[in-house]
């Protein structure tokens, strides 16, 4: 048997090196972001690993999954009624489902960077969600089965351009929600075994410190075990697989009048029980490709 | 430097193990499934490798690259003016992109399964594609020089249920692309120093040996160069990256009457140059999940 963490995290330490953990939090605090030591985990998260009893400092959190152990990055969309409807869309009768590449992950406290692509048009816009990490290798899942599958929860920022999303996209939404840094995650991964129920949670964002979204996961449209049941049939689900599992009502699209981030915002995604991730709007230059 | 492959495969050997390859084909023969041998080919193929002189027998071809080499799966929609047509699109003004997920590869002669959630509703459809590795990490690269980060071409196929894809994903196509084995590529890649102009090749797809999709990626709207340049910005793009470019006319969905893939049914998909996948349509049932 493999010893198993609680809230996994990963970072970079005081020595200069960059370790997974399982984090140490004062009595009382579920917030990872405030963690300040954790045990090192040694071996393969999604294998065989031990949390050891070595303590390491922690001087930055980084994304709690190298990209190196992450498959495939699957978002809904729409998965909050009071969402749906400021959206001016139908209520999904089946998840809606889309993409977001590798390089969209990003650490909980990392900025988040706006090309020059994406300062174009208008509709920079946050969205906190519910993030589900898969542990086990699962197809044909049935929902009373599903929650066994994940490693954990985290909390992220679906962050998306609605110009490129809605307007240039050609309907598809992957383009304005792909660009490199766009899901930041985190700040850690609470295990399965501490979230006994991933839809009493509460959720929020706040922008320059100002709450704009504030819901509770309860009012998912599919619960994260209905969306693995359904998501599972007919596709295999890999350890390391990733859910964001849709945001509730109060995106800045929703709001009269409309709130776009701008160069400089700072935008908190929090999560009851996990904690919150933080991260700085960055208008950025083109880089130089480089061979 | 490293030695360089022409035509990459992936194979079972007759000595019972998986290596890569670099493929010898007759003279005069370019078309890579027909391979019987190959150059055992020792290291990491988006780092430092040697096509060493260890000849092996070919068993069986797989998907050119193993699961754990890929990473993030872009396919582009609508890239050929005549199939934007049929399907009552719009000629897009920018490239319409989706994603498919690492589970939905598979080899050029793997069966291709469909679960009984894609047997329900009407509309299976095959579209032939040529297909882009990313051989180098690219970002914000201009057109003139987006080719350079090309490791090699393969042809492949975009399975689609077009009810799922259409009308019952709420507008994001991914999930009713998206199943397991739905996106058979090979049968080898071809490396980019081979194919000086991938907008030169004849394409086409052919189902119980009828030819129904003909046509040459010259006929793209967003040319290969065209597509990784714009897809690069802001967003960069890794080594094992897989670019599916789009489908020319004659899908099932756009002929009249409208021709839906039967189970039994043998698909073919070639492009000039780099070969032929025959995949059979195989309707399963669903699976156990197993813990």
């Amino acid at each position: 048997m493999m010893a198993s963490f609680s809230r996994l995290v990963r970072f970079l330490a005081r020595d200069g090196r960059t370790y997974y953990g399982d984090a140490i939090l004062p009595r009382g605090i579920s917030d990872i972001s405030k963690a300040r030591q954790a045990r090192v985990i040694q071996g393969s998260i999604f294998g065989k690993y031990d949390v050891t009893d070595q303590v390491a400092d922690i001087r930055l959190l980084l994304a709690p999954l190298a990209l190196e152990d992450v498959r495939t990055v699957r978002c809904l969309g729409l998965n909050y009624e009071a969402h749906a409807k400021e959206s001016k869309m139908p209520i999904p009768k089946y998840p809606v489902v889309f993409y977001k590449p590798l390089t969209s992950l990003a650490g909980p406290t990392d900025p988040i960077p706006v090309h020059p692509l994406a300062q174009q048009g208008e509709g920079l816009d946050y969205e906190c969600e519910l993030v589900a990490v898969i542990g086990k290798a699962c197809a044909d899942v049935p929902e009373s089965k599903a929650l066994d599958y994940v490693l954990g929860y985290a909390v992220g920022n679906d962050v998306s351009h609605r110009d490129w999303q809605l307007k240039r996209g050609g309907g598809q939404w992957s383009l304005g929600k792909g660009f490199d840094g766009w899901a930041p995650f985190g700040p850690g991964i609470v295990s399965k075994d501490l979230i006994k129920d991933p839809q009493s949670l509460k959720i929020q964002t706040r922008v320059n410190g100002m709450t704009v979204q504030e819901s509770n996961t309860g009012d998912m449209i599919f619960s994260v075990a209905k969306t693995i049941a359904f998501l599972s049939q007919g596709t295999t689900l890999l350890p390391g697989d990733i859910i964001f599992t849709g945001t509730p009502q109060g995106v800045g699209m929703g709001r009269t009048p409309q709130l776009w981030l701008k160069n400089g915002d700072v935008v908190d995604v929090e999560l009851e029980g996990v904690g919150v991730c933080t991260n700085k709007v960055e208008f950025t230059a083109a880089r130089d490709a480089k061979l």
